[in-house]
C-alpha cells in the first residue's frame, strides 16, 4: 500500500526527521501565546529590527517585476553583492562569482547536494548543517570545541583531528560561522590566518557563513577569504543584518577557481527554486549597495545588541551560569553545568530536559545544546536575546547621538521582556 | 585535489547535467538580443501578461512584512488556496492540506526527494520532472504517447504498461499535467475518470500539475482529484494564470490521508527554503481569493490566448506541420515529421538539430522534443506563443466587451511578433 497504509514509501534519510529546531520552537511559542500563555521567545534567531525603510520602499517600487530572473541572480544584485564584500570584507569578489538563493539555507543544502565530500563541523554549530547532510546522505564529522576555547575551532584542533584520520586528503567541506550562531563570538584575524593555513595545507573547502558579519558589535568583521581566497565560499544574505529573514534572500560568493562548484549548484538551482523572487532581488540591490541611512541603521542596531547582550551575559554569569560576553549577532551559548547536581536532583539530565523544563516552569523558550551538535547529556543551551520590539528600540536609539552611550535605563525601558527572561532563568536555576 | 584540480568532487547525479532547458534558452535569447540580433522568444514558457494590479498593490502594501512565516505557509494563504480549489475545481480541499513553496518546481523536487518510489511520466512532459529525478537518483519510466492520442495518456496505455511490469504494486508516482505543457491540450472528464480508476486499482500516487488550470481557453477545467481524491496531490501556483512567474510561489494540496507525505515534505522544506518570502505570500492571498477584477483579467487573457493559439496552429498546419488546435495554456507541440526527408537532406536528423538550425536560420527560438522526454530522433518541438507585449494586448482587449469577439486584425496589431515567428517557421520548412 503506497497511499494509505502504514507501509508508506518514504526516503529513509527523511523518515523520522523532525522539522528544523528553530522553526519548530517558534511555531510552538506562537501556539502557546495563542493559548493565552506568557512566553519569552528566545528560541528563534530572528532579528527584531524592521527592514530599513529605503529597502522596503525599493520593494514597493519594484512590486510589478514579474519576469523570471537569471538562475544565478539579477546582474545588478550580483554586482552589488560583490562590491559589498570588496568594500566591507576587503576580499577580491567578482559578480561572476555570486549566486543568489531563497535564503542561504537553501544554498547550503544545494552545496551539500552537489559537492561530493565529507562535512566537517566544529560544534556548537547552527542547527541545519547536520540535518541537511542527513537528508542528502552525506557523512558528517563533528569537532567539539569547549567553553575554555570560547566555543571556537583552532588550527591546532583541526590539524589534530585530520592527522588522526587515515585518509588525510579525503574531499572535505568545513563550515565556519562567525560571528557565530549559537555562541555570539567570533575569530581574531590571527586565528583566521592560522585556520586558513591549515585548510590550505589539507585542501579543505571552506564554507564561511558570515551572515552575521555586519552584526559584529563593535564592527571590524574579518573574512577568512582574505587569507584563503581560493578555497573559501562566503555565505551571506539579508536575513540578519537587514532584518529581512522572512524575505528569503541569501548569497554565496565564490572565487574564480571554484566556478565548477558554483556552476553545478546553478544547475541544481535551475531544477529546484529556479530563481529568487524578482521584486525581492530588485529591493536587495539597494540593501547591498548600502549608503548612509543603512550604515546609521547598522550602528544603532549594533549599539543596542551590544548593550543588551552584555547585560544578559552579566545576569546569567551572576547566577553561576558559564557564558562568555558576546562580540556579535544576538546569541549567548550558556553552560549550566555548575548547577548539574541541583538540576539532576530535579530530574534534568540533558539539554533537552533542561530547555523543556525551563519553558514549562518559566515561559522562557530557549534551544538545547544538542540541537547545535553538542553531546546530548551536556547542559548547554542557546539564548537568542531578541524578545523585544525592535522598531521601538531602534526609534529610541535614533534619538540619542551615536557618539553618546545609551542611557542606563534603556534596556529596562525598551528590552524589558528580554531582561525579564534572563532574570527568570537566574531565579529558576538558584 | 578537491579545490583546484581536475579531480573535482561532484555528485555523479549532477555531474554533466545541463541547466534547465527553458531557463537556458531564455538566457541564450537575452544574450543574442543584447548582441543586436532579432530573436523571437518562443522558448521560455512565461506568461506575457502583467500581474493583475490588485495583487501588485497587495505586494506594495505588505512590503514591510519581515517575519519568517510558518514552514507550510501563511495560514490565510493556505485557507485561500484550499478555498480556490473548492470553488474552482470542486474538490474537497482543506487548509491543513496546503503546502506553499517558492515555485511548484521546488515542491516537486522535494516530493521526489522524500517519496521513495518510481516516477512514471507520460511524454511529452514538462522539462524538469526528469532532471529532478536524476539529481535525486530516482528511477524514471517514460510512457510515450502519440500525436494521434493528442499527446495524452489513456487509462488503457497505463494498464498495458503496468501489466507488463513484473512488480505491479511497486510504489509509483505518476505526474499528469493538464492543460499541458508542452502540448496545450487537456483531458475530458471521462478520460480523467478512467485514469483515476486505473490509478486507484494499481495504487499509484498522482501529482496532478494543474498550474494551467485557469488557462483552459474556454474555462471548465476539471481536476482528477474529483475522481481520485485519496491519491491525488494538486499542484498549482501564481506563475501562469497570474502572470507572476518571477515572484516564485507554488502550492501543493494534499488529501488528509497523505498527511504523512506532506509532513515529510515540510520537514525537508524547513531544512531548505524555510518558508516562502513573506511579502509575496501576503500578496498571494489576494490572488487566490480572486474577485471580479481577477476573473475579468482571466477572461481577457483566455480570449487572447485562444485566438492566438488557434491562429498559430492554423499557420503551422498550413505548412504541413502536424499540430493540434490548442485548448489551454500557451503552447503548441509540433511534429515536423511530414518534412523529415527534406530536413534530412539539410542535415537535420533530430529535434535538437531542428531547433538549433531554426534559431540560426530564422531567429525563432523553440525547444526540441527531446527536452520533453521524447525520443531524440523524433522531429518534434514545443512553441510557446508568448512573444508579445501582454500588457498592451490586455489593455486593447479590455476595450472590447467580453461578449464580443476580438476584431480580425487584433493579432496582427497586438501579437505581431508571434505571428511573424510562425510565418517564418512556415516559410523555412517549405
Amino acid at each position: 500500500m503506497s497511499i494509505n497504509g502504514k507501509n508508506i514509501s518514504l526516503n529513509m534519510n527523511v523518515r523520522g526527521l523532525k522539522p528544523s529546531a528553530t522553526l519548530a520552537i517558534n511555531e510552538r511559542c506562537n501556539e502557546m501565546r495563542r493559548a493565552g500563555k506568557t512566553v519569552y521567545k528566545l528560541g528563534l534567531g530572528q532579528s527584531p529590527f524592521p527592514v530599513p525603510e529605503p529597502i522596503v520602499e525599493a520593494l514597493r517600487h519594484h512590486a510589478p517585476e514579474k519576469d523570471y530572473l537569471p538562475v544565478k541572480g539579477l546582474l545588478d544584485l550580483c554586482e552589488a553583492v560583490a562590491d559589498f564584500h570588496r568594500r566591507k570584507d576587503h576580499v577580491n569578489a567578482s559578480p561572476d562569482g555570486v549566486l543568489i538563493g531563497p535564503g542561504s539555507k537553501e544554498l547550503m543544502f544545494l552545496l551539500q547536494l552537489v559537492y561530493y565530500g565529507e562535512i566537517l563541523l566544529p560544534t556548537p554549530c547552527w542547527v541545519s548543517y547536520m540535518p541537511q547532510a542527513q537528508i542528502i546522505g552525506r557523512n558528517v564529522k563533528l569537532i567539539h570545541t569547549t567553553y575554555e576555547e570560547r566555543w571556537r575551532i583552532t588550527a591546532e584542533r583541526m590539524v589534530d583531528y585530520l592527522e588522526q584520520e587515515d585518509d588525510t586528503y579525503r574531499p572535505r567541506l568545513m563550515i565556519l560561522n562567525y560571528p557565530g550562531n549559537p555562541d555570539g563570538d567570533t575569530y581574531t584575524m590571527e586565528e583566521l590566518q592560522r585556520i586558513a593555513e591549515a585548510a590550505r595545507e589539507y585542501e579543505i573547502l571552506l564554507l564561511s557563513d558570515e551572515i552575521y558579519g555586519q552584526l559584529a558589535h563593535r564592527g571590524g568583521h574579518f573574512s577568512i577569504a582574505r587569507f584563503y581566497p581560493e578555497g573559501t565560499i562566503i555565505s551571506s544574505g539579508l536575513s540578519k543584518w537587514c532584518g529581512a529573514g522572512g524575505w528569503r534572500l541569501g548569497t554565496f560568493t565564490f572565487p574564480k577557481n571554484l566556478s565548477w562548484l558554483m556552476d553545478a549548484m546553478a544547475v541544481a538551482a535551475s531544477e529546484t527554486f529556479t530563481s529568487v523572487s524578482a521584486p525581492i532581488q530588485y529591493a536587495a540591490v539597494h540593501a547591498f549597495r548600502g549608503g548612509r541611512k543603512i550604515e546609521e541603521y547598522l550602528s544603532h542596531v549594533r549599539r543596542i545588541l551590544h548593550k543588551l547582550g552584555m547585560e544578559c551575559a552579566h545576569i546569567l554569569q551572576g547566577a553561576g551560569i558559564r557564558v562568555h560576553n558576546p562580540n556579535g549577532a544576538f546569541y549567548l551559548f550558556a553552560d549550566f553545568s555548575p548547577h548539574a547536581d541541583l538540576l539532576r536532583e530535579t530530574g534534568i539530565h540533558d539539554s533537552r530536559e533542561l530547555s523543556e523544563r525551563l519553558l514549562l516552569d518559566t515561559g522562557v523558550a530557549i534551544l538545547p545544546g544538542v540541537d547545535f551538535g553538542r553531546p546530548p547529556d551536556e547542559l548547554t543551551a542557546r539564548l537568542a536575546y531578541v524578545n523585544f520590539d525592535g522598531a521601538e528600540a531602534l526609534a529610541a536609539s535614533e534619538g540619542i547621538p551615536l557618539d553618546a552611550p545609551l542611557p542606563d535605563d534603556f534596556l529596562s525601558v525598551h528590552c524589558a521582556d528580554t531582561i525579564e527572561a534572563m532574570d527568570r532563568i537566574a531565579d529558576w536555576i538558584q
